[in-house]
């Protein structure tokens, strides 16, 4: 917690850095003398060196106490390096498939060494603002979120290692306040980190903060992001946040995870998957209407939350007499009460998760933070359509959200 | 957490540790050479002293690394002493008139010093057996509830201070296991551990444990439990805890204490009042047939929770523009949204209350632990019948909490 012996690094201090650094510099095959480095960070908050030699490659990620963007006028704890390494450890091991390994972490340093996901690797969100399908996204995505949530949940932990381990995320509070303040506070008053497509949004935005109903249900679901400690979850999962390539999926940057409801993750995917979707008929042209990417979009959203529900409740059902402590197997033991017990769990992961989306679609529209789904169009008029096409799809799924019984009637009321 | 330097106190040792520790001496006017000890532990689980001397008097409760009435041969962490002794203080700064105060802490002996609730005083639970009426109590614990629960919440907590108290009690999961165990398992399996008056409540524990949606509703309510860190609760709020007089209430042995959800106390507190109720027909002779007393019981039922609710949302009104960040003003701040919100809180907490008061009272008919207003009634035809009128009730009432809109509702139900 210290900011002793932290200092920040450039490229010529990362490679004595690396140099001094076993772990690091094996995965380099010692060609310490020969590294190519490169500073990449394109995100707000950190910096991020790729490492080449010719035998091995790697990236380095190193927090700093402060906001890069803005400098050290807004400060942010480092300690978010540790969380990070934490989940990242952790998701890797419970879905090693897509999730990239750590090879070192250095708490005082706020540093993570990890593996380079490598191209044509790029970010997702990217690829569906260039119309690419990636046809095992779903597939993949689900196997993540399935056991990234199952394995931390009170399905399969001890109520020993759920509140021990809740305990210690409990510290990463700094990150879930910007969340909490971002998603569910700033879009719905006035406040001068907002912005929209103005003038064209302006009685949307409006609208918004005016909008009883909808924020008494961002209320309740404020109160399940603070008060539901349900899984660890990655707490930022957007489409930004996953790296692809036609066959492999990665997630990447869990720095705001903490136990929280497993639906915040489910529903960041499927809301930046909706916000994709309505971002389409702007970048279509004569060339390409999107009309077919739009329904491979749409088979995505239906196919994630259909084979999460698959596989997540195959894990339940493959570890009905395991350790987890929330629905002991001596008493749910009979199969139509077994089932019941499934349904009525996943019945309200669905809500929350579509909630969630609601939440997450509405606060990159009207909040601070946009996507370059939409920052990409540059006819204004369009853009602010198609965003006011998300909002409004946006507001009514965060209101009527419990009607919904299934993937594929939320979206028809997207289509 | 080390057991180094610990040792289990007689009266001896006592005496010399009482010599020993000045803001213990002090409150007997430091006649440390003149004092009266008694050890009183009528629980199952600690040592308690009474200390009087001619100025002064006090109580000394030590834990031990075992539940007493078993032995060394049944484990139980002795640091539930330091969470009884945070959560003592704690309370008593927020209900200062019906916590007692505490003296001295010390966490390597697991001994707490404080004040002797002396003579009239006697335990709440003996109370409702002989069928005293305590005009205040109502009043007393609905504002004992409504301080120390609305105070430790969102409603009135940063998420910063909030995330901190959660984590720090994390660590008193042995006694929320211990919870999870007696209250929400054992009477819905087969258990060593379970028992009822045999025969004539046979098929009605078997019963429970055969029935699905009763099962079903009481895994919801362990997740509460176990997963909305709602407010710091006492934990084990049953009218063994309270002991009172016609003018004084006073709740002792929050050992239980963590953030959890604000019903599991109501629900226990008026759980353990329909216990009563539903048992004094066993108490009933020729010379008092209780009827005047129900009335009185069920009037305390209503006025706790009419009472909770009133000062309860006082507060909140009170604090509206303070530092609480569930429900921030700037959002919430025209009059029909905040009545909404409240509303919605309240119906919710409600419910949650009514279905924990269930769950506590089906636990005390067919769980390990029974409650002496039923034990006292020795004829147990008379016995098995009030039990059986109560933990039908109380399923009823599991299963139907949420089509219950007014305590008054719940009451006529009861009748």
């Amino acid at each position: 917690m210290t900011t002793e012996g932290f200092h920040v690094l450039d490229e010529k201090s990362l490679r004595e850095y690396i140099k001094a650094t076993p772990s690091l510099a094996s995965k380099l095959g010692n060609e310490v003398d020969k590294l190519d480095i490169k500073e990449v960070g394109d995100g707000n908050l950190n910096f991020v060196y790729i490492v080449t030699a010719s035998s091995g490659s790697l990236v380095i990620k190193q927090a700093v106490p402060y906001v890069r963007l803005i400098g050290e006028s807004w400060p942010m704890t480092k300690e978010r390096s540790y969380f990070e390494a934490t989940a990242l450890k952790h998701q890797h091991g419970l879905s090693p498939k897509h999730v990239p390994e750590v090879y070192h972490f250095d708490r005082t340093m706020s540093l993570i060494g990890m593996r380079y996901i490598e191209p044509p690797h790029i970010i997702l969100r990217r690829g569906l603002i260039a119309g690419i399908e990636y046809p095992l996204l779903a597939e993949h995505m689900a196997e993540f979120m399935a056991n990234t949530l199952f394995y931390t949940s009170l399905l399969y932990l001890t109520t020993t290692q759920h509140k021990n381990a809740v305990a210690e995320f409990c510290a990463n509070l700094e990150l879930c306040r910007l969340t909490e303040q971002v998603v569910f506070s700033d879009p719905y008053k006035i406040s001068e980190f907002n912005r929209w497509t103005s003038p064209y949004l302006d009685t949307d935005a409006e609208a918004v903060r005016k909008d009883n109903i909808l924020k008494l249900e961002v209320a309740e679901l404020k109160s399940k992001f603070c008060e539901k400690p349900q899984a660890l979850i990655h707490g930022d999962l957007h489409t930004s946040s996953v790296m692809v390539t036609q066959d492999s999926t990665q997630v990447i940057d869990p720095e705001f995870a903490f136990y929280g409801p497993m639906g915040f993750d489910i529903g960041a995917f499927l809301g930046n998957l909706f916000l994709a979707y309505f971002a389409q008929d702007g970048h279509a042209d004569q060339g390409n209407d999107r009309k077919s990417y739009k329904v491979w979009i749409t088979d995505t959203v239906s196919g994630t939350w259909n084979l999460f529900h698959k596989i997540f409740t195959s894990l339940w059902d493959k570890h009905k007499e395991g350790p987890g402590e929330a629905f002991l197997y001596a008493i749910y033991n009979n199969a139509e009460l077994w089932e019941l017990v499934k349904q009525k769990y996943m019945t309200e992961l669905f809500h929350d998760s579509l909630g969630f989306a609601a939440a997450k679609m509405i606060r990159r529209i009207v909040g601070v933070a946009h996507v370059e789904d939409f920052e990409s169009i540059t006819d204004l008029v369009k853009r602010a359509d198609c965003e006011r096409r998300a909002l409004d799809f946006a507001k009514m799924l965060m209101k009527k959200r419990r009607n919904f019984n299934t993937i594929t009637d939320v979206i028809s009321a997207a289509q």
